[in-house]
């Protein structure tokens, strides 16, 4: 056996396998299954998208209806969820909260057909990001309304009310941003655990974990906060400057693959403009986030991503920042399973080398005598 | 940005990170923090290796009484986490309940400090091992014994009555060789989790999910199916032909590390006759692993792996197959944590790269056009 290669650490620049799921590129270019995503986020609804994340192709009118009808039927939570939810305390984190509920999905569904398991979950998330932060807060659990689409539901069952059609409108378009990715973190967690031959649950439990590290899927909570710290637009240059000075990390900015532009974020950008327009609010917000993104750009030349514009959209369709994180693993949830089936297609169990760097040769020596 | 560079599938040849905690070469030498699993299996305790992996040295008496004190002040499951296991299904498999279980720990203590979180989650595995188990089967739920070690506990608690000194002495040592294994798949998934920066219940959370797997920690009960289907010494040679020729995986053979020999396998050979001996019981069962290894090497000179000889001796210590994988669990925790740990002290997200071999240029058509 030959000696291991050793690869740059957090393997970057690693290409780990092929897929044919996503493409994003240094030029700040993104596809899913091969159309480029500003088509799909100015045309298509959110469960069109899922359909084609995860069949590789678009459906026709038959296919996507048969598709949603298969989601709705598959939306509600069971009694014994809400149950263990319940059990949960009240401060509990909304990340912690969905990974525990998701993984006891796979308890009670683990006898379903595999195909059936992958509908559950991405029908169940709108219902489990609503009801994990309603339920440990002693509010009621809601139910998804079959006359709802997925993104329609998840606003109405986490805020009580119906949103207006733009508004789901809009809330779909960030849900379509966040669907797939390639091979960040928690899809890369998703593809180690899938080639392990662990069940479609494991997975997602597993991608949720990792999604909840600040490096990854928090990112957009944190953005908000540093947001409604800085409040005037006037402030964002002094901001940007004290926060590089005092060493303090400015988040929301920054991607492994995109170095000059996320057209995730800019697509976000142009659609918190239109939001705070339609909804008749000042544009103040809008505003506040460019001057932050210019005055990072002056800094540091580095792009706002997709969770620096996500995140001023959500607080505008009043969505609390506790579970902009679990919004993000709803949508993921699709990139995920098609990614745990690419992997199965043609699988091989990841099991890296290390380099062993620690002491050799040591000999024990009893307990009295150390 | 240069192209990034295509690696085997499965990071095969691939080290991903340097380490400090443990080494297996091919040759069948295994080393934790340095000593040889030979001197730690014949001399030390487990808590004492638990120590070992965790913070890099043997400990001195001092310092491990302790460490002992503090592991068995936080061994007992809350209320809370008793009533959450309560809420999940009697068919539930103990892999699925373990990780719900686990998960959950990360709402309840996600407020403790860092290191006692690390210590919390250790001290609480022989209580979730035997009490998943317990619990969902509507058997009462058991609290550890202060007077006993961990090993003791985990059979006390899962069996309900104390076992002999012998008894845990032999099971100790099956923990001990279960304790850490490098980047082997979900040690790899705990680090890309922690990499994240996302805390230490997600990331323990996410290697349960990776040692679920039957291509991972699932072998041990398979192992144990096989040889009680086997049953008789003579049927081994037949059975191994028989499956091979019919396509059929024969479970606890084979190691990516180790080609000719597991030397953890080895040990638990001898320390399976020996057991038999103690019980004063026929070896049958001893002469069966025996006939199958040796069937196996000759068919396809393929060594036997530690789930292999583990299993019997879990059998002969009458645990239930179902836990195998859980006791697996219990003791690779701490090799999980001291994994996170190091990947903490130089982290780089991980983050790798995939070569996209999926379709480009596609034009979105309305779904009433396709």
């Amino acid at each position: 056996m030959s000696e291991p290669l050793r690869v740059a650490d957090g393997l970057y620049g690693v290409a780990v396998t092929d897929t044919g799921i996503s493409k994003s590129a240094v030029d700040g270019s993104l596809t899913y299954r091969g159309y480029e995503i500003k088509q799909l986020f100015e045309k298509a609804t959110f469960e069109e998208c899922v359909y084609l994340v995860l069949e590789g192709r678009l459906p026709n009118r038959r296919e996507l209806d048969a598709f949603t009808t298969d989601l709705k039927s598959h939306a509600a939570l069971s009694r014994e969820t809400q149950n263990l939810i319940g059990t949960l305390p009240a401060d509990g984190h909304p990340m912690d909260v969905l990974r525990t509920a998701v993984s006891s999905l796979g308890v009670t569904e683990r006898s379903l057909p595999a195909r059936e398991q992958q509908i559950s979950l991405i029908a169940k998330m709108p219902a489990f990001v609503a009801n994990c932060y309603r339920i440990v807060r002693g509010m009621p659990a809601m139910e998804p309304r079959p006359d709802l689409s997925q993104g329609a539901n998840l606003l109405y069952m986490l805020k009580g009310k119906l949103p207006s059609d733009f508004e789901t409108w809009a809330f779909e378009r960030e849900l379509i941003l966040y669907l797939e990715h390639d091979v960040n973190a928690s899809t890369f967690t998703v593809r180690v655990v899938a080639s392990t031959l662990a069940d479609i649950y494991a997975a997602a439990t597993a991608g949720l974990a990792a999604l909840k590290g600040p490096l990854h899927g928090g990112a957009n909570e944190a953005a908000m906060e540093m947001l409604l710290e800085v409040v005037e637009p006037d402030n964002a240059g002094t901001y940007v400057k004290d926060s590089l000075a005092g060493g303090k990390k400015i988040m929301g900015f920054g991607h492994r693959v995109y170095k000059k532009v996320d057209p995730r974020a800019q697509l976000s950008k142009q659609l918190l403009k239109r939001l705070l327009e339609e909804q008749g609010k000042d544009d103040k917000l809008y505003r506040l986030a460019d001057a932050l993104e210019r005055a990072m750009w002056d800094a540091k030349t580095i792009p706002a991503n997709l969770d620096f514009y996500a995140a001023p959209i959500f607080y505008s369709l009043s969505i609390p920042i506790h579970v902009y994180t679990p919004i993000f693993a709803a949508s993921r949830m699709t990139g995920w399973i098609a990614h745990y089936n690419e992997q199965l297609m043609h699988n091989k169990l990841f099991r890296p080398d290390a380099v062993y760097v620690g002491p050799s040769d040591l000999t024990y020596v009893p307990i009295d005598k150390r």
